[in-house]
């Protein structure tokens, strides 16, 4: 395929993914197909020779797209989004038309520079401290990983490191090893699985954090624990808080709970996947006062921002912590600017090498929306959010299950979990609208996320009546089958 | 942005990925800007309201592209490439335009089960062992990592777990933490940077092995250190062998290698990000004979086939050794397909929990390029490297420093490393050319990688008569200096 036949079939493309988007609450928005699917359906090796784009194109509405999760559909609920956005699509096109790879300065000096501006100017919209911006030419700053369990793992694995050079620094005879061994971590036991994957890497003992009755962890919690371990000569390094957790959107209290991490000498990372995008609504920043005790903090503009996956917004307070943990300058990579603390090797701030043109999305989607476009998109998914809820409270047969703070509802039926399991069962096989469960204080419990760009109102009021028809047939089946047995 | 505005700008960007690249090549390929060129020339700050659309398509031109490292330009030859094409970013577009987000099955069938006979077909193209396939139903299986940092960090830990299970089951006293803290990698001393990086994550001890003359690992050698770190006491348990070495593409013996590390029960993993590709064609097949005793093994589509970054295609032998290391299920996470075996859910394969619909890429490029087509590119590319070999052998003045085997030549000036850096500094500046140097054996050595899909003959001319202009001024100006002194 030549440039000539790429601009024909890129403008077919365009227009079918806007055909797609603009038609897409009319798919089933959860598939309906069996596993293994799809093998039958495609040849079992590659074509020795070119096929025609007809038939590849042609293949992606045969082959792909009855096994498509539509998670771009005003009818998905589930996880938290991918708020994708067209700016943002387009600026991948360009990120993959450019086609450069971002490991050194050097290796797109752009990439580097624009990834810096864009987490400053990211920083700036969620009034960070200035320890965390680069602008200020401190310490600290912003890189975007591929998700926030890089993120996580990042800080998990800096702060390991910080804590065996300390350990080491009056006891020069311990071990790495023996120090390792000693080390342990903390999370909620609301938090996303990916912390307890990053210690099972670090290799690293972590302890799950009791919740108060909003699910949040609490500074006298994480004290007696921290106090408990020190006693049997563990050595506390790591707490990771959850700002929107993702079962129920809880918000641990890290305004109590950065003192006695910097008390401790325990790095504290903040995971706000979702919840952090919101915090450029100054209505909700107060859930972020705190951050200044933080080493580390993430948000997955992703998640709640318009912006495409992979985009995981980190900022640490001194990025030497992150790049002296694993700098490694082979001949190879070498430039005439390292070291110069004028440019950014983002090599060193995660765990692959090397980076597509990420920023470009920021860039136009902040450009494209403004702040306030994007305020006003997270506004809007709150209060749709609480639209769902009052109509879920006004509902005798349903119960709200944890405070709505912002894009997500968790709710069940009043009764058993069977029932609700039931329930969730016949949403996934109907097929209308996808949602996910979780489980909150060892009840099953359903999770209603707003995640569509255009999800509407009707949306919102068409997802209850469903739930409510679906569920009335449940309630009556089970009263028949209750009243057949008494 | 509506999707009918979408349709308008999506074209425009079209033609501008095309206009970018017919009209690459007259671009300075390495840019001459200095660090902290970009922050001055735009605001520090993201704005309040909307901006149009042209004034940010206009911010490309005016502050990306004169700071972006032209990688698709046919005068880049440095690293090794991103070699992208058109039906690879259409695929890529295509998969923005979805938005769907893979982690498990349920979170999109068609993303899982694309991947997963995608990885079969190119296992195929490679000729690797059934046990690699997931279409044997037997226990071995491919998915695609970001990077081949990502795929070597996950065989490490991986081995880690199987080892320290392994150990315990014998020694059921002994704790994780003190076996690890024996435990010992092995790869090449010519081996990328990110192998060592991976062991630092992995919290082990890693050993260089010396090569031999034609920089590859040798059995006796890797044996010798085997033996003598146990009788240390150390427990040998991953060994990382390169087929296609980032400064000078050498090839470790694997054929001998892997019998040592199954009778040590050593995990084997083959790093063949780049060399890897070109196994497609029969005529390389033979340096991939040995994989049979690999119990992992990962090649970069991205780098030689077509496929535009980021994708990394890695196999496993037994699939479980890498899901039991991080299998963790949350309960927003569970569907009713997982654990039946029928199902790949990939979020256990890898660090990053998600991903996007990677496998699209693979699809569209093998389908039209055919088998066929992909091995003519690369046989292109390998003529070209070979026709720039002779090139340089014809000119007494310079030397070839390693076997050129594909599309990388290693060349310096006859002469000290002093004039050979001069040498490179000329071109970097020059900006005619891109290119990186390596160290072999102690020495500065200039690397040359026929990287782009459209570099022809003449761009290889060209790019040598730059060179020996450059390298004859230097030369003369050396014998001038020289003249004075004496």
């Amino acid at each position: 395929m030549d440039a000539a036949e790429f601009r024909r079939r890129g403008k077919e493309m365009v227009d079918f993914v806007a055909d797609y988007q603009e038609n897409i609450e009319h798919r089933r928005v959860y598939p309906d197909v069996e596993p293994g699917y799809l093998r039958s359906m495609i040849p079992s090796e590659a074509p020795l020779e070119p096929e025609s784009y007809e038939d590849v194109l042609r293949d992606v509405d045969r082959v792909i797209m009855p096994g498509v999760t539509h998670w771009l559909s005003p009818h998905f609920y589930a996880y938290y989004a991918n708020s994708t956005s067209f700016p943002s699509i387009l600026a991948d096109l360009l990120s993959s038309g450019i086609g450069t790879i971002g490991f050194t300065w050097a290796a797109n000096p752009a990439c580097s520079e624009l990834e810096t501006v864009m987490l400053d100017w990211l920083g700036k919209m969620l009034q960070l401290p200035e320890d965390f911006l680069s602008e200020t030419q401190g310490q600290g700053g912003g890189v975007i990983q591929g998700t926030a369990s890089e993120a996580t793992l990042m800080a998990l694995l800096s702060a390991r490191l910080k804590t065996v050079k300390c350990v080491q620094e009056s006891d020069p005879q311990r071990s790495e090893a023996d120090i390792i061994s000693k080390l342990i971590a903390y999370t909620s036991e609301e938090a996303h699985s990916s912390v307890e994957k990053a210690s099972i890497i670090g290799g690293v003992v972590i302890r799950m954090v009791p919740t108060d009755e909003h699910f949040s962890v609490r500074a006298e919690t994480l004290e007696k624990m921290v106090a408990e371990d020190k006693a049997t000569g563990y050595i506390p390094f790591f707490f990771c808080a959850t700002l929107g957790t993702t079962p129920c959107c809880a918000f641990d209290k890290i305004d109590e709970l950065g003192p006695i991490c910097n008390a401790e000498n325990i790095w504290m990372h903040i995971d706000a996947a979702y919840a952090g995008c919101a915090f450029i609504c100054p209505e909700f920043r107060p859930l972020l006062n705190g951050v200044e005790f933080a080493d580390s903090f993430s948000i997955n503009p992703n998640k709640f921002l318009l912006v495409g996956f992979d985009c995981s917004a980190m900022w640490v307070k001194k990025s030497a912590d992150l790049t002296r943990a694993f700098q490694m300058d082979p001949e190879y990579l070498k430039h005439e600017h390292q070291g110069s603390g004028l440019v950014k090797d983002y090599m060193h701030w995660g765990i692959p090498m090397a980076r597509r043109f990420r920023s470009l999305k920021l860039w136009f989607v902040f450009r494209m929306y403004g702040l306030r476009g994007l305020q006003a998109f997270i506004r809007k998914h709150v209060e749709l959010a609480k639209t769902f809820e009052n109509l879920v409270r006004g509902d005798n047969n349903f119960e709200i299950c944890a405070e709505v703070v912002m894009g997500l509802v968790c709710f069940r039926l009043k009764g058993s979990d069977e029932l609700n399991k039931a329930l969730l069962k016949q949403i996934t096989r109907t097929g209308k609208i996808h949602l996910v469960p979780c489980t909150l204080r060892g009840r099953f419990v359903l999770r209603f996320v707003v995640c569509g760009r255009t999800t509407e109102l009707r949306h919102i009021q068409e997802a209850w009546k469903h739930i409510t028809e679906l569920s009335s047939k449940l309630l009556q089946n089970l009263f028949d089958h209750e009243g057949k047995e008494n």
